[in-house]
């Protein structure tokens, strides 16, 4: 059974509260419900949130060492972290990079991350989906390698 | 039971030979083949590609004005094309766009999609699974609103 | 009589349905008929309207052996094509630039035109009066050189 | 019938004189006379000129206060002058920006206009066409809505 | 003996009447002519030009695909195309990119080459001649690996 | 008692008709009202407004000079005015730059200020409350060094 | 009575000895004070310094949750944090954000700030006058909406 | 004998009391009194201050007119003053542009003139010296054409 | 005795598992104890490691307070931390700035640093030696003003 | 008998040895061996290298001084010397610039060159075949104006 | 009496062939002996020109040391030598630095001087005159310190 | 015995005199005794300065031919020569680059280095110091590979 953790950046905490428009109306906890629901016995899910971007670089870290792959939605730390992206290649981790908005459909400073170059995939734009869909992603790149 | 018009760009009837180190050794029948079998029943399939800049703009107008939704890798047109954009959003496609590789972690003109603030969202990196997550997507979307 | 075309680049084809917010209600024919309306006897027009950069590139030249004078409403092309101007520049096709609507007030890369320089003049923001207004200068000019 | 003033900025009193290959020989007298023939009593025309940004920014308000329409050729200020766009929009002023000259085709610095966004439209390169062309505009628009 | 296929892109077809001070008074035809008479039983040339940049890619596709070596002159689309370069790095089609005027001493926008980087070489100036010194240049490398 | 004067730029004329939306519903003479009731007995206030760059230039100077205080709003002078900005240093005037709306929150070219570097300090945002401030900050100044 | 967080950024706990010429010789204990002590009965003002981006992302959360307003100096993360700006449009927090020192006078990438848009306006450059400024704007506004 | 207007921007009224550290002791009356002892017979001079760009260029303009030579400091107006590079070559006026100080030692924003492309020449550096030489080379460019 | 702080930022903890084809196959713990080797009894050295900026800031800031020398390997936050750079400045530190790699081979991103402009020097490329050569670069500084 | 100066610039003397991968193995001897054989009595061929932009400078006066045409692999000086390009349109010298490697396949810094645009045309990445094609090209040039 | 080095950079030698209609007919020889014959007892003039970077670097510094002033026509390397820059701020030579042609009205690369900013000032855009005036500046400035 | 060559560029000759507050106050000559004495046995080293590009560039590929290891400190050519970059990775050469200033700290053009990217390390900042650390990497780079 796979072993995936789904870490979450700064704000991410406010999610169903916070500009809902944008966001939607789920929160963090309803987005690990419906993902664990999803995931069954497919794999072990461990949810996380920071707002602090060392505590998200140890998690990286972490995750990387215990061969754990990662669900990541790096929020604001997206596009200003390079140490976020040290710790992804540092590490070596398996990571997907996820955005509940379409981030390319917002201001300009959200169209470059730092952390993509790093990561194997990018998905964005789905609303919590975005989750399910990178869960989906992990499961099949393990079996057709 | 939804339609859905899979379009291909540019150098993507390559696929399978060109670079497959970037690519992978799929062809794009292969990958059409993968996809209907994963589509089942719950959705029909229409795969095209072109060279051309126009037929593109064209069948994205045909989605639209047909209210199909579009599964949209548009190659290297996806960093040059405003007409590309043009027709999403005035055709109002519901498109997602996809790309088999990490454009990120590539040469830094494929770093920039004129597709991406006019699509619902992106995928990219996960190699012929990411027309599958975004088959999934659409699917999913359609359940819950 | 003069012998005028009227190129219309990609999606404009959508007129009337497209965005009409921003490019009004009255479709591509509609358009063609209120000029040729104006026209009258002074002048003979050919209405084209393709999605091919190429073929619009073809048209031009035509117009420019032919003697023909050209009201060109390029579309998204306006701003990413050099053929089209190496086309005007090369064929001394004599060429007005029209938009429907003001580029100036729209996005950040619409106020680009690789066309303007080797244009004429151009006539922006008016809607379909901008054809009327390109109609009109051509026909002056060639009465007060 | 129509109120419309004729704004002109720095420069344009020299007309007739400055630069000919690029300006031609008509005076702003001249091109007064030719535009107050052909509105008739279609509009009845206000026809200014002034070299100081302050004295343009205090006509266009004017011009806004009182309803009437503008054409507005404000020369070197188009490229400059945040003023003259604020007030434009302060004013709600209905204006059109003419140019004698294909800007576009000149120096790189003549390409951008603070004015653009707040107008109705842009009409350049025709000489003193332009400024007719925009009569035209503003009377048809009038039938027209 | 070898195959070698001369691509000509937008406008190429208007050589000997276009702007002849840049380009020369040699129509393509007569460029053909010239190159076939200096290849001689030392290869095969087809000569093709289109002013569709999807034309010009499935070109560059078949001549890969057949191992033919290509000669190309993609006049605009030498500036704007990312699926011109794709197709010839997908393909490993082996190309040499010749310009007939020297396009660093015209505009800013002709320095800049997307297809330099995936030929073998540029050869720019020479007018007719430039196709000339590629053929060379092919039949020499195919002698002195 | 504190001598200040308190000069507003272009189209501040306007203020209470042009865009309430932004700037508010009370016009200047309101806040002057507003702001000599403020400061009482604590300061003699003299409040002016130009369209012309050079008149506010001549006031500065003026104020600098006699020794006076300035509460600054330049409008859009702010984003285009040297010469402002070298009358507030050559006349050495003590000044404080003001904006009714918080101009980091709109267009991006009034993000700049050429006189912000020159000035004591800056009051962004706070509709008429704005120039209140920057009385109190005047006269905090004087009474503790 | 109003409730305000004045939350204070990474090397503010250094004032009084960090460099005096720019920051003044009041240490952060001292501003407090004069900040109580002008509040009087008219306010509930809770001091806070944090080092960590991650620390002042948290709090401005729990303002915003709270309906406490800010009064907010980020320092350095000004210029660099995205993630603080996520928080106060995320947290719908009502801030205030103040500098000591003029930081347009300062060096370039100090005049550019991440969160001057999303706060109601912003004081800069009076020393600890700027927070006190930032006081009465709170209590104002809140008399007169 | 030769005719010279001396034209002297914004803030240049300041002289001898304006920042002395770089622009020197003497006031503009000391270097008009100056000058014409220099000029003695070889030349009559007018001197002019404006602080207002629309006054500059009719000034300009009617030097062009009249064939009289000028001797041009327009102060911060050199950096952002289109009209008055437009007032020169529109008015074919034969300018030489003076500087007091080393503006290429000074700011980046000095560095760039707009009137230095369409004067004859430049002179910065020298203090009041800078107008004498320019007054030499008008006189000895008479002389020797 | 020198007392000198080694202060560690983000995923150095990882060094000696972290691409060493980069960073080396020692260990921070193998790196500490060669430098103390090296350092005798010439120096009392303090070996650190933090992922989180804001906790680099305060030991900064520690070391600065208590006249503490500082060799800085800031890792990913040397490229993206002016809260570091400010507290170098602020508690006026002694730092010196080294890495492991040499930077300027390495990501156009990893060339510029925010903190190198407030340090003594720079030491970059080395691998382990870089920290020895900073420790002796301290010592010997000491000895000879 | 034509006479051509092959000048070569900085670390050309190094060929054979310096990065073979990129430059070949042959010695400049070598090329200059193969060029002269190829030459035969249709040209008299003069070889230098200097590792002196200044030489370099001279050595093209002294061409262009004597009407010999020239061959030029300034090696870097291409993409760093403005004086070599004043030699070459200050001489009037005839000149072709050639490189042994694609230079636009590598750094972005060798994708300029301050030559290009003074000098007839470029011929770059054909290893010591484009000394010869440039040979060619002189010659052919002679015979067919 | 004073002591001048005048100075002369590459290409300068060309004097007089070198484009006539930029830099006119005289050759440096002639510029020479007219700006002996000017300076007559008041000055020692001392004319050289070199076409390497380094011999003038020794030569700014030969003056330096001397005391001797220098009149500076660095052609070319005004725009590309740092080292120059270094030489003349190094050595504290007192340099004017002269163009015969205006250069800011020249191409874009011409308008940027690594020297201007350790100059005393700039004299451009005079032909031989501008010798002149820089020789009478250095005359004139000995006289009244 | 370790062989090292000691380079030295542009105006380092002047040390010592030389703007003595960034440069220190030892000549070369003081700078060349100490690095001897602390060499000692352990390398020969050989000290020269060339204010040349060129001749440095000779010597690097002397140097590298011959096995020598080299510190060079590059002056202002550190800034501008790509031929030097050129000749340390053609000749394969084992440098340091050393600074004695901190360049970081300095005009914003000192913080390119066109060099480090081929260098092994880089140390600046810590006047003559810097010699004698790089003296000592090297040394002990050779003891463990």
């Amino acid at each position: 059974m796979r072993e995936i953790d789904v870490l979450n950046g700064p704000n991410l905490n406010l999610l169903g509260t916070r500009e809902p428009g944008i966001y939607g109306r789920l929160t963090l906890a309803d987005i690990e419900a419906q993902l664990k629901a999803r995931a069954g016995d497919r794999a072990t899910l461990s949810f996380r949130q920071s707002n602090h971007e060392g505590e998200l670089v140890t998690w990286i870290q972490e995750a990387g060492a215990a061969g754990r792959a990662v669900i990541l939605n790096a929020g604001a730390y997206t596009h200003t972290s390079v140490a976020l992206r040290d710790a992804i290649s540092g590490a070596k981790a398996e990571v997907i990079e996820v955005h509940l908005s379409n981030v390319h459909a917002r201001e300009e400073f959200r169209h470059h991350s730092w952390l993509s170059p790093v990561c194997i995939g990018v998905i964005a734009g789905f609303g919590p989906l975005s989750y399910a869909l990178a869960l989906e992603a992990l499961l099949e790149r393990q079996r057709t390698p």
